[in-house]
């Protein structure tokens, strides 16, 4: 975006269309999560385990944000729940218009308690556009760098939860956890730091169990 | 980018100045890569070896492009070659105009063989905006997935080298290397596709040597 008074033009109307998809989604009883993070940090695989962990006690539905093809989705959809895809084009970031139109279909899947937003897979724009989501969940992976946080603070300081993903590779790789913990929480003290993997299963019902509690 | 008409403007005013960017660094005899990659994919290590390897033959500079922070140049300078940062504030892609802005102070640096630009680390905006560039290098790890170059086509149809980066990890992963190259090769049959690792060192000296042989 470089008209930076369209920026804030662009940006101020999403906003308003945000509130309004918020108010929706609340007053239906539904808790969103928009789930953002660098292409291949994990994120479909979060969302399939955590759909795995909650299906039974909660009625689950997701959006797939891509720029192109319904792979996402076709994965999520083996789990047996109401998912749509959503193209972006060339669109780097999802935007709460593209959400609004996808609240028709959510409201014809019968009762939801849990919506599972993952954005398309980028640290910058999507961090920008809210959604009307309550929770706003990052996600980075160990074989990415420590200085991750810092170079992409937007995202971190808005997210509520970080999903520091692929643990179990930590030990293959020159990675200081703590030092990637410690840029995280520099940008924001507040940041829920979770360590996960969809390998072998760590955090998974830290972070499912406290989902589940908020929403 | 939402205004379809606007969108185009823009990237056809960013054509413009690639073209001048181009001619100008022609001129001078300076062969131009643009690298291109998620965060987190290896790009900076991948610059770091590259310098190193070719430092002794050829007079090399770099143009860090990042959102915020000055981390990636000061990794670059401790090589003892020019270097320069553009943070690129809310976006979320280098374009031609930093690039010319930047012209005065490469040339400014005396005989330039080899300018290597290290874009925001993005796998989307960032294909679709030259710079002037003689080369594009796409970068992908195998801690990814095998479905990137079919979820983000437009950098893989654009660029003439993918680097298949962190190669020493591969035996950790369930990723199919195989699959992954297949996918790229289906976007675009003409990529040159080298498997890497700036931790063991696998295909640097190739990588090098074709860049050596195009510069």
């Amino acid at each position: 975006m470089h008209d930076i008074a369209l920026g804030v033009k662009v940006l101020a109307r999403n906003e308003e269309i945000a509130a309004r998809n918020r108010k929706e989604l609340k007053d239906r009883g539904i808790f969103t999560i928009n789930i953002i993070s660098a292409p291949g940090s994990g994120k479909t695989s979060i969302v399939e385990r955590t759909v795995e962990l909650l299906k039974g006690s909660m009625n689950i539905a997701v959006i797939e944000g891509d720029i192109q093809t319904d792979l996402d989705a076709v994965r999520i959809s083996k789990h047996g729940i109401p998912v749509k895809q959503i193209n972006t084009g060339r669109s780097c970031h999802l935007d709460a218009h593209m959400i609004e139109h996808s609240l028709p279909w959510l409201f014809e899947q019968g009762k939801t308690d849990l919506l599972i937003i993952e954005n398309v897979g980028n640290m910058v724009c999507p961090a920008e556009y809210d959604l009307g989501e309550d929770l706003k969940v990052a996600v980075m992976s160990v074989t990415e760098g420590e200085d991750k946080p810092l170079k992409y603070p937007s995202l971190f300081s808005s997210a509520q939860y970080l999903l520091m993903n692929k643990v179990d590779l930590v030990k293959y790789t020159s990675f200081d956890i703590e030092k990637a913990e410690k840029n995280a929480l520099s940008i924001n003290p507040r940041l829920r730091i979770i360590r996960t993997s969809c390998v072998d299963g760590t955090g998974l019902e830290e972070w499912t169990k406290e989902l589940k509690t908020l929403a």
